[in-house]
């Protein structure tokens, strides 16, 4: 685990066998809303254009809507933009994502507390 | 990701930087106080033994009680057990997975319905 991670729930949910989508996925979505670039979404945080594609096929195949409308060609790969099923499917996962961290923040005081404890005496 | 997956959420939390608990190291905790034994719990989840030890021992120098107790040797590789400290911590990750499943349940029911939606008619 990267010791740049910062305190806090990091969620990935299982909408069916085989489809999920958890924070890389949710990066890669709301990269591609922001930069209008599949390639670009895919720079910000770390992930080959390879990679970037094979995931937004991915989703693109398990909704009946596509997630992500690509156009091909041009210097960056072409634009990109979320329809209005990927926009829901980035929402819902923001939303999940605030509520897990709302649910968790006090047992994860707790578990803060006990890491900070101060180790017990081991005499009688 | 592999398709026997389940539906619902997998919860990781990093309590502070570097240190975290994900479904992974839940089960081989779970798997512990169960068996008795870390090899065992590793072989129940399909974890090599030096994997489940090394998982062990940063877990162990994360809070200032050890979270397992080993007794080294024996065939098995010596019993292990977990310490007041490794109950708590389980028992919270298994409170903030309850909790997170709960949060997210309603929103994954609309996700399905989305995904299993019917796909809108191309014509004007």
């Amino acid at each position: 685990m990267p010791g740049n991670e910062t305190r806090g729930a990091r969620l990935r949910v299982v909408i069916a066998p085989g489809i999920g989508i958890g924070p890389g996925k949710a990066a890669l979505l709301e990269g591609i809303r922001e930069t209008g670039s599949i390639a670009a979404a895919g720079r910000r945080i770390g992930m080959s254009y390879k990679r970037a594609w094979l995931l937004v096929n991915a989703l693109n195949g398990h909704f009946p809507e596509p997630v992500i409308e690509a156009s091909k060609g041009g210097k960056d790969g072409g634009g990109a933009r979320l329809t209005p099923t990927g926009e829901e499917l980035l929402s819902a996962y923001r939303d999940m994502q605030a509520r897990t961290d709302a649910a968790v923040a006090p047992i994860l005081d707790r578990l803060d507390r006990l890491r900070k404890a101060r180790r017990r005496s081991r005499k009688p």
